[in-house]
C-alpha cells in the first residue's frame, strides 16, 4: 500500500466521492478517531468497510468520503492519527483516471478484452501503452488507437538479458500507476517485481496454487480435473506465489480436450482479470502478509 | 428487525461480541456517533458493517462489539442517540441461544437437514417443536428428541379454519424467536405473516420472481429453463413476495426430468435455508423497503 | 430443426467431421440402423450422443461421423430410414463457415464481444453484416472490417412499419445462417420471427422466465434479488418465451445499484450469447415441444 | 472396471433398464455391433452416452437397455464381441441394491449426510455397516440403524498396523460392493488400495490437485484463495492422486477465518461426495488411464 497523498488545500464539495485506505496495528478508538476527523472536516462517510485480522492482530478499513470537506484541516488530523496509530495510509481524490500499462505475449484476447472495456467505457482508464515481447501484438494496439511498444528478444543468456533490461526501461519511462500482466509469458527478474510491488497484477491460468508455471491447462486436462480456474494476483519475486485478489471458476468433463479447457479459460481468464483491475483501481484491495483484503 | 434490548447492567467483559443493528434515515455524523459511544464505554469495535441505499437515504450498520463495555453507560448514551438520528435499533448480548420453531409437511428434507445441523452443532439454537399439518413428520421430531406438534386438518372450508387456527396457536404457545417454514405447504393467513413479521423465514423452490406458487420444477421442466433455483424469504402477506435473504442455483440439461429437477433442487433448498437461518440468526440480515441488507 | 442436406457424391476423407442431427417418435431398432447406415457407407461414429424425452417420446440423437464415406450410398440409405422413421434430419458437411449477421441498438457490448471473438478467431464465421438501428453503431463494424446496414426508424405508427420493413428486407437480401440479436432492442413483428424461426438467437437481460420485456435490471434490483442472470434462445413470435438455448448467472447484493447489475449482467450476456452462438454454429442445439436439446 | 456378469438366463421384460458399460480401443463399427447386438436380443436402447478418448484411443460406453431381452442369447452375442474388440464390460441388472460400507473418522458431517439420504430414500442402498475408528461415531450408527464397526488402534508403529489389519478385516468381513470413505482420516496401506480399486471413494477437502494432504482448509486461509473446493476421488495407492470423480467449489473472502472455510467446505463435501457416490452406483463413471468418464 503506498502512501502518498495528494491532497489539493479548501474545502470543496468533490463531485465524487474520495478514497480513503488505511491498515495499522489493531487498537481501540481508531473507528472513532478517524469517523471524528472526517465529520470534524465536515465530510460524510458515503461507504465503510473494515476488516481486522484475527491472526496478525491488522485493522484495515477503506473509506468513501463526501460533502464539503476542508482538506487541509483532514490532512493536519490525519497525520495526528498517523503518529497516534502507526497508520499506512493512501488518499485518492477523484478527478484523474489512471494509467495503466497493458503488457502481452503472442496470446491476445486478455489484452483484447482489456481494450474493449476501455472501448465500451467499462474500464474508465487511459491505457499509456501496450507492450509486448512479440510484434504480432502492434495490430490490436494500433485498432484502439493505443501507443505499441515492443520489448522483443530471445529467451536465454544475453538476449534475455536484453530483453528484461528493455521491459524494465518501457516501464520507467511509461511510469504508468498500475502494470497489468495480461498473459505477458515471461519470468521477470527479482527487480522489475521489486519495483512494481503492488502495483502489477498477473493473470494466471490455473486455480492457484494448483498448476504454478507453465503449461497448466495440459496438467489439467492431465490430472483429469472436473473444475479449471484462473487467478489474478500481484507479482511477487516467486512465480505465481503473489496475493491473490480474484479466482474464477469453469466447469469441463471428460469430452473436453486440452484446447477445450483453452477455450473456457479465455472466458474465465478475461473475466477474472478485469475484475481485479476494476477492484485495485476502485481502492478495494489492500494487502498484508501475502494475502488480500478485498473490500468488493 | 424489532427494536427490542435485553441489557443487563454493568460492565463485563463477554465472551462472543454484542451485535448493535441499527437503522435510520441517512445524516452526516451517524458513524462518529455511534463509533464515540462505544469507545466512551469502553467497547471495542470488533468489526462493523453498514450500508447506504441511495435510492430511499436510509443507512443501515451491523456492529460487533467487544470488551469490557459499561452497557448502563452504553443504554443512556443509545437512547441519546436514538431519540436524535429516530434510529430503529436492536442489541443483541450474547449467551442465550435462539429458540426457533421449524414447521414441515409431508416432504421432510429441510427440516431433517437443519435438526442434522443442530445435531451435528452447525447451527447452535434450541429447537423448541417440530410443527407440522402431516403425522408422517412425527419419527423425524422423535429420532432427533424434539417436540412434535401435529396441526393437521383439510385445505377448505371449516376444515381450513381449523388447522390454520391450530397452527397460530402452536407458535404463540411456542413462542419461538424465529419460525421456519421448513417445506410448510399451505398458504398462511394474513394475519399469521402480519405476527411473525421479520421472524419467520420460508424456503421457496425457485428462482424467485420466477414460478412462484405451485410446483415450480414441474414448470422450470416445462419451459425448458437450463438453472433452476431456490429462494429463501421472510414469509410477507402476499405469496413467495416478501424480502430475499439467499436465493441458491443449479444448472439442468434436457437430460434431467422433474424427479430430477426435484433430486437436484432439494441440495440446493437445504444449503439455501440453512445459510438464511444462519444469517439471520447471526443478526445479519436487515429489512427495509421489502428487500434485505445482508452482512455477510 | 431444418431438413436439408448439401451431401456432394462420392467417397472422401473430411478433414473434419460431418455432423447428422435427427429427431423422430421413439421407436426400436434406430440406433442401430443409423450406426449401420454409417458403417456400410465406410463411416466411423467419432462422437454421438442422444435423448429419449420421455413425455413427447420423442428420439434425439447428434453423430459426428469421420473416416471415407462414400456420401452417394449413404445419401440412399438415410432417404430410406428417413422414410422407414419418420426422420427430420439434418447433414451439416465440413468446409464452408456460418454467415451471420448480427444486430443491435444502441448498447454495443454483446455485438462487440462477438466481432472480438471472430477476430481472435474464437468463432469461425463470417460476419456478413452489422445491423442496426442506431447510426451510431457503424464505428464498431468498420473497426472490425464488416458491412454496417443502418434500419433506422420511430419507435410507433407508419415510422415502425417502416422500420420493421427495413429490417425485414436486409435480413433476407443477407440471406445468413443465423441471425443474432445482440442487445437489438426492437419488438420483432411475428412474420420476421417465423421467417427466422430456429435461426434466429436472442440474448435476453434476465432468468427467463423472470423478468421478461423491459428493464429487466431495474426490476430486479427493486426485487431485492440476489442472483441475476441473461437468458439466450431462440425467438419466436411470443416475446422472450422461445425455447432456450443457455442461462447464466451472478452472484448480487445490496450493495450493488441498478448500474452495478447492468455491469455485472454484460459479462453474463456476453458469455451466455457467445455460448448460444457457438453450440448452434456446431449443431449441437436441436428443438422440440419449444425447448432444446443441447447435446454440449 | 471389474468385467463381472450376473445375467440370469431366458427373456423378461425388467422394470428399470439394465446398464451396459465397456471400454475398448477405438475401432470402426462398434457402436453399430452393440447396437445390433441389443435389437436382436428383443432390447431397446432407452439411453447411451459414448466417448472417444482422443489421445489413448480408448473407446467407453455406457448403455442402459429396456424391453424384453433374450439374456441368454444377449450373453452370447456379447462373449462375441468381447472377442473381437477386446473390451472390458460390465452388465448390471436391476433389481439389486446396492451394499455399501462408509467410514469415518471423528468428523461425522459426511456420513450422517449420506445416512441421512438413505433415510429420506434419496440413495437406495443398503448400508452394511458404518466403520470408524472413533468410538464416538457410534451414536450417528445406532440413530440410522447401522451395525457399528469400531476399528481403533494408534496412529504408528505395531498399534498402526493392527489398526490397519483390523479395517482390512473389517472390509473383507463385510464384503460391500463400494466403500465410502467420508472423512476417514488414516492414510490406506497400499494392499487396501489395490484390494479395493474401483470401489472405494474419499472425500478430500479440498480442490485437488491443490493441498493434498493434511490441514487443506489451513493451508487455503494462509494462502489467501477467493475459492475453496471438495474433491471425490477413487483411491490408489497414491496420497489424493486417484481418478477424480466429482468437485465442487465454494467462493471466500477475507472475512472468512479457517473455520468459516471448514464450514463453507463442509457443505460442499457433503454436496461432492454424494454425488459422487450416485454417479458411482448408476454405473455412470468409467475410468481409464486415471481419470474418468462420468456419464452424467
Amino acid at each position: 500500500m503506498a502512501t502518498t497523498s495528494s491532497t489539493p488545500s479548501g474545502p470543496a464539495a468533490d463531485p465524487a466521492p474520495s478514497v480513503l485506505t488505511l491498515q495499522c496495528a489493531d487498537q481501540p478508538g481508531i473507528v472513532a478517531a478517524v469517523a471524528n476527523l472526517i465529520a470534524d472536516s465536515g465530510g460524510n462517510i458515503a461507504n465503510a468497510d473494515q476488516h481486522t485480522d484475527r491472526e496478525s492482530s491488522v485493522f484495515l478499513q477503506r473509506i468513501e468520503v463526501d460533502g464539503p470537506v476542508d482538506w487541509a484541516a483532514f490532512d493536519r488530523g490525519l497525520a495526528e492519527l498517523v503518529e497516534r496509530f502507526g497508520m499506512q495510509w493512501a488518499l485518492h481524490r477523484p478527478g484523474t483516471r489512471a494509467r495503466v500499462a497493458i503488457a502481452c505475449s503472442g496470446e491476445l484476447y486478455c489484452a483484447a478484452d482489456l481494450l474493449n472495456r476501455v472501448e465500451l467505457g467499462e474500464l474508465d482508464i487511459d491505457v499509456v501503452a501496450l507492450v509486448s515481447d512479440k510484434e504480432a501484438a502492434a495490430p490490436l494496439a494500433a485498432r484502439h488507437g493505443v501507443p505499441f511498444v515492443h520489448v522483443g528478444g530471445g529467451l536465454s543468456g544475453e538476449e534475455r538479458a536484453t530483453q528484461e533490461a528493455a521491459f524494465a526501461s518501457a516501464l520507467d519511462e511509461l511510469a504508468p500507476d498500475l502494470v497489468v500482466l495480461a498473459r505477458y509469458m515471461r519470468i521477470l527478474p527479482e527487480a522489475i517485481t521489486v519495483a512494481w510491488s503492488g502495483r502489477m497484477i498477473n493473470i494466471h491460468h490455473s486455480f492457484l496454487p494448483a498448476f504454478p508455471g507453465a503449461k497448466p491447462y495440459h496438467r489439467a486436462h492431465q490430472r483429469g480435473v472436473k473444475l479449471i480456474g484462473a487467478t489474478a494476483h500481484y507479482v511477487t519475486a516467486e512465480l505465481d506465489a503473489g496475493p491473490i485478489i480474484a479466482q474464477g471458476v469453469a466447469t469441463v468433463t471428460h469430452r473436453d480436450e486440452v484446447e477445450d479447457l483453452v477455450r473456457k479459460g479465455r472466458d474465465v481468464e478475461r473475466k477474472t482479470l478485469a475484475d481485479a483491475v476494476r477492484l485495485h483501481l476502485e481502492y478495494r484491495v489492500l494487502v498484508w502478509d501475502n494475502r488480500t483484503c478485498v473490500f468488493a
